[in-house]
């Protein structure tokens, strides 16, 4: 699990299948790791509990986070990476049904580095997932 | 220049003239301001100086910021505007032929939104400047 270069942090199984299938569909789902909760999106990236032995290290590519999750929600996963030396630089994609103005602009307040409002439509969102896919994989830039 | 998409910050003028051609290439280059340094940069985002009557409400959806600049630096601009909460929710992606790893970091340290080393390759850079137009153009979502 060292080389994964996709973080996918949601609770919902139904929306787990639908961005793997989208991933898919763009030859982009081999190196995803799934975070069912905000708390073990944390203990991954940090390297705790079952991720104790994890060389943390090796950083996603992006983590594309729910807002609505359990245990620890979406934009405290978001302020705890992003006030960590460790953690900042990771590119953190809002990936969400929510339009709420109050949401996206707290996301941005903390450091967020995209905010995506999940199209309803499954072509829609295949293309969205395709297009943030590629330009956080292939070009845009993270420290070695 | 109310309706301005994106504010490309950069004061050579050949990197313009390429910038505005992958733009144009890919029907985006409509709605572009262009600051030749960061002071421009920050006066336009502000409203000061020549812009000064400006509606600073109406934001552009991206900055394309180079580091390298006269007058106030890349990285400067970027602490500028991700430090005040009338800015910090416009996205900055630096668009550099800087590959140096502290450029990146401290660029992700003060909250970048994404990092973008320029491709040599004309045709290279064509590409990545449709991708990154039509990804924070069409896709990223900014408080309305």
């Amino acid at each position: 699990m060292d080389d994964v270069e996709i973080l996918l942090v949601e609770d919902n199984p139904a929306d787990v299948e639908l961005t793997l299938r989208a991933l898919k569909k763009n030859n982009i789902a081999n190196k995803v790791q799934i975070a069912e909760d905000g708390e073990v999106a944390l203990d991954f990236l940090f390297g705790r509990g079952q991720f104790s032995s994890r060389n943390t290290d090796n950083k996603p590519k992006v983590v594309l986070l729910d807002l609505k999750l359990p245990k620890v929600d979406g934009l405290e996963v978001l302020r705890n990476l992003k006030s960590n030396p460790k953690t900042q630089t990771i590119p953190v994609v809002v990936l969400t049904t929510s339009k709420q103005e109050s949401d996206i602009i707290e996301s941005y307040r903390l450091g967020v580095n995209s905010y995506i409002v999940k199209p309803v439509d499954f072509e829609k969102f295949v293309e969205s997932v395709r297009d943030l896919g590629l330009y956080w994989l292939l070009i845009n830039q993270t420290p070695t």
